[in-house]
């Protein structure tokens, strides 16, 4: 049987997983693609560390060299992280005819068709399913599942971290903080969770899934980002008082040649799909023209679920060798990127304030409203006995973005407001 | 620019959308595949009747041979259904090397390894996305997507006509006979929907996706299969109140290299994803060994959601044709049948009982339930004060289905049981 070699750059969580199903599952594998996938090699770090696998330990080596410039190895798999180091491994694998793999976010989103482009230009295959939603299928779906479709608008919730804390802020009645750091504790979160959080783990993300619903070349710029550290527990309590459950989504949405694309702390009808994705589940909700709605649900990270989708992307390269079909399957931009004005962005929003506690303060709330013509779906207003105040937590309809900055001004500076505590967008709804 | 002919066989619902997507979706398919792609014939059944696209009534045909034996054209789009002659047509085009793309479930659930077998000997292509799961990719996510995986399990609401009278049941609380009127009014039941209200759908695509995630030649015979006409209002009320919806689904294991399918009325936890499937849209939910839970939504039916499916099919064809790896893509069966043994099955149950209204009626159940060491999870007991009984209903743990079923003998029997009005089993707890 023909051999097939493959090198890995890294050996960490992702690394281990893959290793972990190249020696587990070699018969699937050969099932699968009729021929033996070896590893032929393996970048470390450091020669000494104890692994779990140590029967590879003549195969690891500190030299990249010895992948990206071998003869014998015809796949690369980078799970090596990191920026610039990585972008000049895959370039120089690409480069000497080699197939590569990545569960890179960070580089796709960065310099994706650089790469793509490096790829199409040596004929070589560039696969990247793990870089998005961790197991779930959601790259190959877009491109070839709904292939046909015109892709109008996607919802996901792409970032494990935050969608454990949200879970937990909401089923447990806890504070951000203290949620944290038990995510922090249990390996849920990073010892620094600012990529996470602060939702740009999120936004490379929506970069990537982006390029391949639009094929339009958008940059992580183009990307309105805000992440969830200051999601109070009262948003979460009024969220579902209202019938709504907070998440930290991404949206992208193409209207007219236009693309929005944002990442926020956002309100989700309790009966749609993507409000009963909990912990660290990821979910891409996505609206076709023709197909109406779709969603892919899965683990969005973890070693061994990352693991099989580099696994099932090397699947597919090998297939390609065996084939001769190599290089047909990369999807640059090919549409001119137009991002859509502030003057022609809606959305339906939440907004919690502090009032004073006296007669006619939510009549004068609801009268700007009604001045404003924007009309509201649900209200609900509720003492604060202890501060002598009252919150009152509103739905609006949709409305144009420049229209609620407006109110939202209006508001701060209406004499029975204290404060706007918080506002969010509202995803979703019929 | 090379043109690629396609011949048509029906054009009713699912074909007007192929042909609407064709006309109207021109530009993307050439981005997607750089050719041409072009209906060239369409075979009906009657030339007179009115048509939504009359520009193509020159191509119309009541001749399959100016299809299956032209040699002009390259891809057959099998949309007509029915059995024997879609089957015959199918094998004639193969023989002919034309690449064959069907929508047809009980076709292929009955002979789909006969045809696959066919198109293997003749290098030919034969794609089926859309019978299964209408607009949702779930059969590329399972032989592309999750490749690397082992499949230990799926649940599938594979039959919309059954979902939207099981979800409108639970939601207006109105009988199974009044959501069936309606349904067939509203067109999402047939006038006949013996096959989808009998579960016999549901079994065909539980067959498509054994074959594809086990690589098990199953049979419809083996598929244990029971439809919902014996679902009444207090089994959904009552599912309710213990926190459970009921919904048909198609169940598909393997353990131990041995398969149970069954299709059934099931009970699944109101905070299980597939539990807000609701309406028309079908749901799969995937045990990978790996991957862990994964989930693909969509709408199960429907003309545009159904040709999206067919149409990404025919992407994918012409792409093949273009790189010569037509014939490379197909999955048969290469594991051995071997069916679950009845006394190795078990399962979750609910069950719901007319009792005596006496006292010590319920503490007779309980303890027969624990004479039979089946442990209890739920338990409610209502009156119904106008036929001067007792209502129980019951969530068990996990038992093997020979206890389950001797105990269901022996409450039958049990003088303070009146009758068991229902079963059914639970599946989706933790």
């Amino acid at each position: 049987m023909e051999k097939i070699s493959v090198g890995l750059l890294g050996f960490g969580t992702v690394g281990t997983g893959v290793v972990h199903l190249l020696t587990n599952e070699q018969e699937k594998l050969q099932q699968q693609t009729g021929l033996s996938v070896q590893i032929s090699k393996i970048l470390v770090k450091n020669l000494e560390k104890t692994r779990k696998f140590d029967q590879y330990e003549q195969l690891l080596t500190l030299d990249p060299s010895e992948i990206i410039d071998n003869p014998e190895i015809d796949i690369v798999i980078e799970v090596m992280g990191g920026i610039e180091e990585a972008r000049r491994y895959i370039h120089s694998s690409l480069k000497n005819k080699k197939h590569v793999i990545t569960a890179n976010k960070d580089l796709m989103a960065l310099y994706g068709n650089e790469l793509l482009q490096a790829a199409a230009d040596h004929g070589c295959d560039l696969y990247y399913e793990a870089s998005v939603g961790g197991g779930i299928p959601i790259l190959r779906s877009l491109t070839e599942g709904l292939a046909a479709d015109r892709i109008t608008k996607m919802i996901g919730i792409v970032n494990g971290t935050t969608n454990y804390i949200l879970s937990k802020m909401s089923h447990q009645s806890v504070s951000y903080e203290e949620v944290l750091q038990e995510a922090q504790a249990l390996g849920f979160a990073e010892a620094d969770p600012t990529s996470d959080v602060e939702g740009l783990d999120a936004a490379r993300k929506m970069v990537i899934l982006s390029h391949l619903a639009y094929s339009i070349p958008v940059t992580l710029e183009d990307v309105n980002v805000e992440g969830i550290t200051r999601v109070a527990e009262e948003d979460i309590q009024y969220s579902k008082k209202l019938g709504f459950a907070i998440k930290l989504v991404g949206t992208a949405e193409v209207e007219d040649g236009e693309i929005d694309i944002r990442v926020g702390p956002t309100l989700l009808p309790l009966n749609h799909p993507l409000a009963s994705v909990d912990n660290e589940n990821n979910a891409i909700y996505v609206y076709g023209k023709s197909v109406g709605e779709t969603m892919f649900y899965g683990p969005g990270a973890g070693e061994l679920p990352t693991a099989i989708a580099i696994v099932s992307d090397l699947i597919s390269v090998v297939k390609n060798l065996k084939h001769g079909s190599n290089g047909h399957h990369l999807f640059l931009p090919n549409q001119k990127k137009q991002c859509k004005s502030a003057d022609s962005i809606e959305s339906q929003y939440f907004l919690r304030l502090h009032v004073k506690d006296q007669p006619g303060a939510l009549s004068k709330i609801t009268g700007l409203f009604n001045e404003q013509e924007i009309s509201l779906l649900k209200i609900i207003q509720e003492p604060l006995f202890k501060e002598k105040l009252a919150e009152v937590a509103i739905i609006t309809h949709t409305t144009k973005q420049l229209q609620f900055e407006q109110i939202y001004q209006l508001l701060n500076d209406l004499d029975s407001v204290i404060e706007v505590k918080s506002y969010y967008r509202v995803e979703g709804m019929k």
